[in-house]
């Protein structure tokens, strides 16, 4: 019996109820689904571990509740606290790494996925090669020439026809929909089909880093943790292809300097942009970035979809208006 | 290298970034207060396993974040929504037993702890003992004289001047501040305090089993796990001493039906209770129950105090207004 001999209390963890975990997930009835009893099951296994590993007291075990009811009290159009939460505490990172994490048995992989984030637009037009997703120039905006490959990564030959789709943030850390008075619809937006070489162009601007929204209980949950709200500067792509696993990832400057501690924890090595400087380009660029693209054949994963094919129409546009 | 073959894909599972859950861990700044750092890190650990175990799909996250955002949604005067899920769930029941499990080196126990629950009252009056809590009697009530002792778990000797604090609903499943109708203030509660033997004796009734509320989203959590939402009948206690660590616990019919499946999992083998046929008791009783009680030295645990001593005065009160 283990004991610390003070007061004469047996202070053994394991003095709590062996079987109380497993009495709860029993009260499950026969007929639940599989995949729920799995799901509930594991939920309240690390639910009560939680509790005991850190014997959680009763004050604590209140201030948790007011927690998560707070959540959904400050939940309202374009901010979605729960999610915020989620990435916060790298949820949904680690969600997209486990619905996309493909290595082959040859130990091949895909481009890394990292989160689509909320500001997705299935409006975004088809643009021609060598364009600009520049309509709104900011007076800060470093117009830089995009390039590189979409590349098969068992064969390293080009992919025609796939598409690049790309979005991103002005220099004031705002997207077209959120910032009406400075950028027209689809201002930093476009899809581009790769050439006969797999091969993608345009014209769109450095990166800028910005901060999440520093009020409500994502932020007190950040403040406690001491943690900034910043996210690195990024450039969004999502590339589809009809026979290729489509990649849904942010692209970052390899000098940011939020990069080793993202607020959404979503940065990974092979996602890091090169920015040079550009000698005399045509259109008047002042920084040229090569970015190639890795992509493993359907095969691999004949169920693949992407997640906005995949979530309920209803639900995941309503939860992606959010502004981060 | 393990593999399943098919595909040719390596499904290994861990092939998830192994540093993953660490990097977010190691966010928190140096100066995060000890205790918060050790509930997040373990916390994180336990969220991202969950994850992990249950290959969480992204489809199946975005119904856990709505379902969060729907918990403080629901959250309104009398209807603490994060509180009754950690109910269904087991944790308030576990906290519980974290924060009031005591044994001594000897093996010695007091009586169990069960949860508070949101109807304890502040204002309770004492009564003399051999009185009656009763002062609405419902029609179908089960006059009970209820008696028993409150002993020192070492020496077995009763202990004067103990206060037991009880509270119930009545037959119609209703505590009093919720049921104006029917129930005057302090119907089915009051404090008597052991005479010089440790005994306490007064009259109370039968109390009856009640359904938890069967709307919003913990009644969604029971019917996926295809629960019922019933407590079985119960009687409250509270018991407080100078010089014994309290108890606060629940007492439950032992023929009741719901005992096994109880919706909030607060029942535990030593607060079941023998209702047996009272013989020409004076006032009337057709009901005769005995309950002991075993209280500990506060010498096994100086700082004990009761929850509602415990906690913050102006966030308690507010959470317990539940009706459950």
């Amino acid at each position: 019996m283990a004991t610390n001999g003070t007061n004469g209390v047996n202070h053994n963890a394991s003095k709590y109820d062996p079987n109380f975990t497993d009495h709860v997930i029993n009260l499950m009835a026969p007929e639940t689904k599989p995949r729920h009893r799995e799901i509930l099951t594991s939920l309240i296994k690390h639910l009560h571990d939680f509790c005991r590993e850190v014997e959680l007291t009763q004050d604590e075990w209140i201030i948790g509740v007011n927690y998560v009811n707070s959540i959904g009290q400050a939940y309202k159009k374009n901010r979605n606290e729960a999610w915020r939460i989620c990435d916060v505490l790298g949820v949904e990172s680690l969600v997209d790494e486990i619905n996309h994490k493909i290595v082959t048995e040859k130990g091949l992989e895909p481009t890394s996925s990292a989160i689509l984030g909320p500001f997705w637009s299935p409006d975004t037009p088809f643009r021609d090669l060598g364009s600009s997703v520049v309509q709104d120039m900011p007076a800060d905006g470093q117009l830089t020439f995009f390039h590189g490959a979409i590349l098969d990564a068992e064969t390293k030959q080009g992919i025609p026809n796939a598409v690049f789709d790309m979005w991103q943030a002005s220099t004031n850390g705002k997207y077209d929909a959120h910032d009406p008075e400075h950028q027209t619809k689809n201002n930093l937006r476009g899809k581009f089909r790769t050439d006969k070489d797999g091969k993608f162009y345009f014209y769109c601007l450095k990166p800028t880093e910005y901060a999440i929204d520093t009020s409500g209980p994502s932020a007190d949950l950040l403040k406690i943790m001491g943690r900034h709200p910043n996210r690195p500067a990024h450039i969004h792509m999502m590339i589809t292809h009809d026979d290729y696993i489509g990649v849904t990832a942010q692209l970052y400057p390899n000098d940011d300097r939020w990069l080793e501690t993202d607020t959404v924890c979503a940065v990974k090595d092979d996602l890091l942009l090169d920015f040079k400087p550009a000698k005399n380009d045509p259109h008047g660029a002042v920084l040229d970035c090569e970015y190639n693209v890795r992509l493993l054949s359907k095969k691999y994963k004949p169920d693949s979809t992407m997640l906005m094919g995949n979530a309920n129409g209803e639900r995941l546009p309503e939860a992606h208006t959010e502004k981060p």
